[in-house]
């Protein structure tokens, strides 16, 4: 884009939207260049349309100009999905954040893409629901980026991530289209399932602007658990014990060495002495449920190696530990290699193990936690990006543990979905076949290639 | 089709598939000219392929020669799905029946498409599990089936429908690539979720080849409940309370009084006497919770207008009135007019009352029953397809059922699907522009229309 045109079509975008919702200033876009994955790219400019109207008039100026538009919720996403990389305008959805009803008679809200997570749970608690999906960064994302990216949390082993929690969405197409899908009953098959095509499409076919969402009633009770092991073998056996037997847990979450020694480096007494792999685990329902499944899954970590399992009185302080990683890894590996990877519950034991050992052959230290009941493990491999030779083995270890995960039949990401970080590797879990509908998928909704461009696809 | 190009194009046919698999005697073609929608159109073909290849070459083929290919798993859909109404071949995948894994530390099991409800049920009991797609018709369809129309029955009240429980497919699209969707864990976001726009597309994108399902696990115990009623009003207010309190219900099926007079007329004793409409209500879990939940359902059953509700001791024989019902209304009304509608459950007691005024008022007797939980009623307009004036009068009654179904903020179709049968309406629940956007998907997949052509959409 020339500048001429660049003013010609920023004078355009200021003419759709009241210049406070429209920044142009290289300073405010900053903001609005980067997220959780530590890239960067700014904007050419900001947009916060307040209506379902007003972003398809941003849509449609871009088309026109041929410029990216990038959807945006709140900038929490770890793989650069809303990175504009290709320049052009942030669609920033984050004052689009309106609850617009909440029916508990029917278990549904509507809400606009910007609510907060937090936010619509505090405001559905009163009432007697949740919504289930529950990433660590709830207080800060938006419902929009969890939809967008199919997120999910701890509770996921039991009640499932987003696109199980959905109705129906109100969109506009890359294309320019305002969209309705779905309904507002809990069945529903006239047409395609377009609602689950949205879900989990990273911002690349279409800008979500409105949301049904199903609630589920707040479980009665809750309960804890936690299991101590001399080492992640034992661990992962117990993890596939835990989830062969009927009792879903609510939540199960481990902790491998490298976490555990990096929370006893800062926080004194928060984890037992000797584990060298360590498992919270939460149940939910009546009293009775929690009592029969706590025996059950105490039952399942009898494996060997286990050193203790218990039960945790005090379920909040379950999760303290839990909690203290996110910010130390962030602290002592600012720029660590953070993947996302699933593998079958029963192939945990090969997995966490074959993690080690490629570690340790490749000379990386690494840290290994998460969601173990999904099988989906949050693998961070510490490096420093100034020592070219640590970087290179780091890259060669990861290139062998993505080859190792899809031996095990998993998936290259749980939750964090592919957006810049995972592109390269997509055809290594896709055939070219199913990329290339996708890819016409894409061209379908988006015909001008102008919506997140470039994302979610090998280039 | 000209007689000499048909018959180049059957010879072709043959050499994909040995004679045994492939009919063309218009009297083996017959069987599979229909479904359970009353509608009839023969095949010129019908095929029986046994691997995904096959499947590949015959769908290639019919693109080459521009010939219709009907997908079908055991013909039970009542929207016509399967009819092959333009003609062509009927793609049967009864043969491919196998259950290839049954993966009980994983839940999961991976079938062909031919692989009948009842018999995978059959199979993952033994080891504790069940498939929650409950369709009524589950001793005769097929898994293909049930996840082409996101099939479903009593129990997706607690359960959810057939696109909840699937975690991955094979397919091969109308324009005959075989792709490979989803993947083989509980969580998994590479790429768009094509798993979920296949499942209730009816045929129309592809034709699955493979599933792996997510069992879940049996419940430890189930209770029963019934309660009676003195008019349809009083009943539906019951199940909008009780879908309002936290305990769901594993099943909530209701019976009108229409439904509960026919059945009396030939099962004595099976029912109360005095019972105007009808709750057949089952809780499962353990013990303290289906006590918990009998509680809190008697309890939101106290509305005015119960005549009595209790516990129901023999849980099999709760099912003996609703299981009547389906022959009987065959046998009465053989060309009845079939509906499948939802609304949200909060709105079925003016859905349930505006049925009864309509009926009234256009001079039509009508039975009225189904899966209340989740606001899904199955409306039989019983007619005399003789009597063009009560047809009449039927056509006109159900262009405004629909009307108060959609003023309700309800679906058309529940679980039975567009096939043949909806067409016609489809455009008063979506409108033209999502539309026009499931037309281009259908054309990304299927560029020559020759996958189940006509179906879906309106005309
Ligand atoms: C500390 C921390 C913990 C985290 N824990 C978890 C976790 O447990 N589980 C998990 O799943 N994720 C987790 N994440 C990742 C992230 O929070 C989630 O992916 C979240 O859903 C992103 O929401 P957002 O509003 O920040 O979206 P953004 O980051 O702004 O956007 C994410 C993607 O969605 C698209 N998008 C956003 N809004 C819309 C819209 N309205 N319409 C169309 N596309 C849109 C963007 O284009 C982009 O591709 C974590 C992140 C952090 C920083
Ligand atoms: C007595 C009775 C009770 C019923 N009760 C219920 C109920 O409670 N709930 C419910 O949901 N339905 C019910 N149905 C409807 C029907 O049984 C379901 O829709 C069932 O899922 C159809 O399975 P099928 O194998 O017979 O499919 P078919 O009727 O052969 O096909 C249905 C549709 O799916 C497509 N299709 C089939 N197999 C494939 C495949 N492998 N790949 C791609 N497309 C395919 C066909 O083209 C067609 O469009 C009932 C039917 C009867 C007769």
């Amino acid at each position: 884009m020339t500048n001429t045109t660049q003013a010609a079509f920023l004078l355009q975008l200021q003419h759709i939207l009241p210049t406070d919702r429209v920044y142009t200033d290289p300073v405010d876009c900053y903001a609005y260049a980067y997220d959780n994955s530590r890239n960067y790219h700014s904007p050419i400019a900001v947009v916060f349309p307040l209506t379902i109207e007003e972003v398809q008039a941003v849509i449609v100026l871009c088309n026109e100009h041929q410029v990216p538009v990038v959807p945006r919720g709140r900038g929490t996403g770890t793989a650069g999905g809303s990175v504009p990389e290709a320049g052009g305008v942030a669609l920033s959805l984050e004052r689009m954040d309106k609850i617009i009803s909440i029916d508990p008679d029917n278990r549904m809200a509507i809400v606009e893409p910007g609510v907060l997570n937090q936010v619509l749970q505090d405001e559905i608690k009163p009432v007697g629901f949740f919504w289930p999906p529950d990433p660590s960064s709830a207080a800060y994302c938006s419902i929009g980026g969890n939809l967008a990216t199919c997120a999910a949390g701890p509770h996921a082993v039991k009640y499932g991530v987003a696109r199980d929690h959905i109705l129906g969405l109100k969109a506009v197409t890359g294309k320019g289209e305002i969209i309705k899908t779905g309904c507002y009953t809990s069945k529903g098959v006239v047409g395609y399932d377009l609602t689950r095509l949205l879900v989990g499409s990273e911002g690349t076919l279409a800008v979500i602007c409105e949301a049904t969402l199903k609630l589920t009633p707040l479980p009665k009770f809750t309960g804890g658990i936690t299991a101590e092991f001399v080492d992640t073998e034992s661990c992962a056996k117990a993890i596939a014990a835990i989830m062969a037997q009927p009792y879903t847990p609510s939540a199960l979450e481990f902790l491998d060495n490298g976490a555990l020694t990096l929370i006893r480096s800062r926080h004194q007494n928060l984890l037992p002495e000797n584990a060298r792999a360590y498992l919270m685990i939460e149940v939910d329902g009546s009293q009775q449920e929690i009592t029969e499944a706590t025996e059950a899954i105490l039952q399942a970590c009898q494996v060997a190696g286990l050193i203790e399992a218990k039960p945790a009185h005090d379920t909040k302080a379950l999760w303290a530990a839990r909690k203290a990683l996110s910010p130390l890894l962030k602290d002592i590996a600012p720029k660590k290699i953070n993947e996302d990877i699933a593998v079958p519950v029963s192939h945990l034991p090969a997995l966490l193990t074959g993690l080690e050992q490629l570690a340790a052959q490749h000379q990386i230290s690494n840290v290994n936690f998460g969601h173990a009941g999904n099988g989906n493990i949050h693998v961070n491999l510490l490096v420093n990006p100034d020592n070219a030779d640590e970087m290179k083995r780091a890259y060669q270890c990861l290139d062998e543990v993505f080859s190792l995960v899809l031996s095990l039949q998993g998936t290259l990401s749980g939750e964090h979905g592919v957006g810049m970080a995972k592109r390269p590797f997509v055809p290594r879990e896709i055939d070219a076949t199913t990329i290339g509908v996708m890819k016409s998928l894409k061209l379908t909704f988006d015909p001008n290639n102008v919506l997140n461009p470039g994302k979610l696809f090998p280039a």
